[in-house]
């Protein structure tokens, strides 16, 4: 890269000299390992597993930076934890940039150094890539899109559809930290606030519980649409209802306060570190051991249990004692 | 879907009730199968070999639909050929959607269900997805990312260092009909062409000459950057020159009357269902009769030759006899 181009240009994306130079001088750079290396539009990877489990998800987080992370870990880590809430073993990632044209250059190596940390701490490879560059005004700054592929083995069975009436539902922590942090960093919004996104890989964490507990139900990230969104899936998909105690989860004091600012209900709020487990009652004893074990769940809590409803509603027993339906966003 | 509903908006994109509509009444209406039914956010597959293959693009082509094609298409039959390029039989995609807000539905549908066509065409099942909505202004209508992943055999050693001097090239086609199709289509050229897309899915010609030449060195599709830079590509690659016969290639008379209009070199056009193979000379002839067999290879022809040169240039020998340097874009 010559020193004078800062910023994005349309030739980075012609599939030419500019674009090659990008991918040596940044992607590459950065996301450095042998499959790479073939510098094939494919890659070729080993594999030695009869079940495969793959997952996609596409970037577009505004700011791209915000405390805890950034659109890049976001980037690792969403696909990551896509991939091991079937209790998979993630391997291999894509990586998919839409760059705007006039996005600084700094800012894209700033982010591919985050994807490079943050794939290396959950222990997957980066293996092929691509690189297209939109007009100016047709994108958001960077859009990365990430897919990622893993192995599960063949005793291993976690679906969202596997729920049980009288199943334990178990969650790692606390609700709401990512959206407040990214929320509070918005620029034209006028709180500040301590808190800190909860951007983690947790393949690691998920590799201890099934090992320890093969026959957990089901797995699932409430990022997009909050723990109450994610509840009502699996709800639906096993159909079954959900019942929860609002004294169970925890809520930090910051999110708490910027969620009444925004009128926002934290049962709603993304997360980008949390799981929901859902395990026959017999098990939630030692899973939330093994859970509170990891530096990733140590404020683990059983939160509720499955019901056996025809409606497949949530419901919510609140701290007043009262109950309510925790609907669809 | 509620029919008063005819635009993309930002609840398409919020993880709730309304991202599930658009994705039973869109996406899993066309792209059924077993795997998307799970409804979980991976799809857990089987996959039977000791080698995978994945390959990611994201697609951000304006115009959307073109003579021949249409991003949905291009986003299938773009990524089932870069696995093929390894000599690779694809066998899944992932489709993740960035729709811009206002974006009309029946476009998407229209999009979706060429999608489900082109995948059907290839033999691959779309088995993952992802929706993201952003606002009016930061996207051109949609961009689509598919990942893909297949299985190649062990014996199959296909890579774009592995082209050897003496060595043969060839296409199985013409140059320059995508790109002059879509370029023709852009409401702000001013010329017309009843020039259409190659946008075709070549796995099922590699298959027939992997079956046949199991020693392929290189397969390629000259996409972004056309001929000449794919070919400049593979000599780097392989660290060898080229040395191609101008009078050898096809180009449409009506692609040669739009790149001299446009002041385009078709050799830097892009294509969509084009490859380039380099293979052992020995095995040229009845690599060609393998590609000619094939309804996607009736016009295949020897284009010229790898050369040994420290400096990894292409030349062409034009057809009137001298001889020109093939340059990056």
């Amino acid at each position: 890269m010559r020193n004078n181009n800062k910023y994005i240009d349309l030739s980075h994306g012609s599939g030419g000299r500019a674009t090659h130079q990008l991918i040596e001088t940044i992607f590459k750079k950065h996301f450095n390992n042998s499959f790479l290396k073939q510098n094939n539009d494919n890659a070729c990877l080993t594999f030695s597993s009869e079940r495969l489990v793959i997952s996609t998800d596409s970037h577009v987080v505004s700011p791209l930076f915000f405390p805890g992370g950034d659109i890049g870990s976001l980037a690792v880590n969403g696909t990551v934890n896509d991939v091991a809430m079937s209790g998979a073993k993630p391997l291999y990632l894509s990586a998919a940039f839409i760059l705007e044209e006039g996005f600084p250059l700094a800012d894209l190596e700033r982010i591919v150094i985050s994807m490079a940390r943050s794939a290396e701490i959950a222990g997957v490879d980066i293996v092929c890539g691509d690189t297209k560059v939109v007009e100016r005004g047709n994108a958001d700054g960077v859009y990365i899109n990430t897919t990622g592929v893993g192995s599960v083995e063949n005793h291993i069975n976690i679906s969202g559809d596997c729920a049980q009436p009288g199943d334990t539902i178990l969650i790692n922590g606390s609700l709401g930290d990512h959206g407040i942090a990214v929320m509070a960093h918005r620029e034209n919004l006028s709180f500040t606030t301590s808190i800190q996104s909860d951007c983690a890989a947790l393949n690691d964490l998920v590799s201890h519980m099934v090992s320890a507990v093969p026959d957990i139900h089901c797995l699932r990230d409430p990022t997009r649409g909050g723990l109450a969104t994610t509840l009502n899936e699996l709800a639906q998909q096993s159909q079954v209802g959900m019942r929860i105690s609002e004294s169970q989860f925890i809520i930090k004091p910051q999110v708490s306060a910027a969620c009444e600012l925004l009128g926002l209900d934290p049962l709603y709020v993304a997360n980008e570190g949390k799981l929901l487990c859902i395990c026959p009652p017999h098990r939630a004893t030692e899973l939330l051991k093994v859970m509170r074990d990891h530096p990733l769940g140590k404020e683990s809590s059983i939160i509720g249990e499955v019901t056996d409803d025809p409606h497949h509603i949530v419901e919510m027993k609140t701290k007043f004692g009262g109950a309510r339906v925790v609907d669809w966003l």
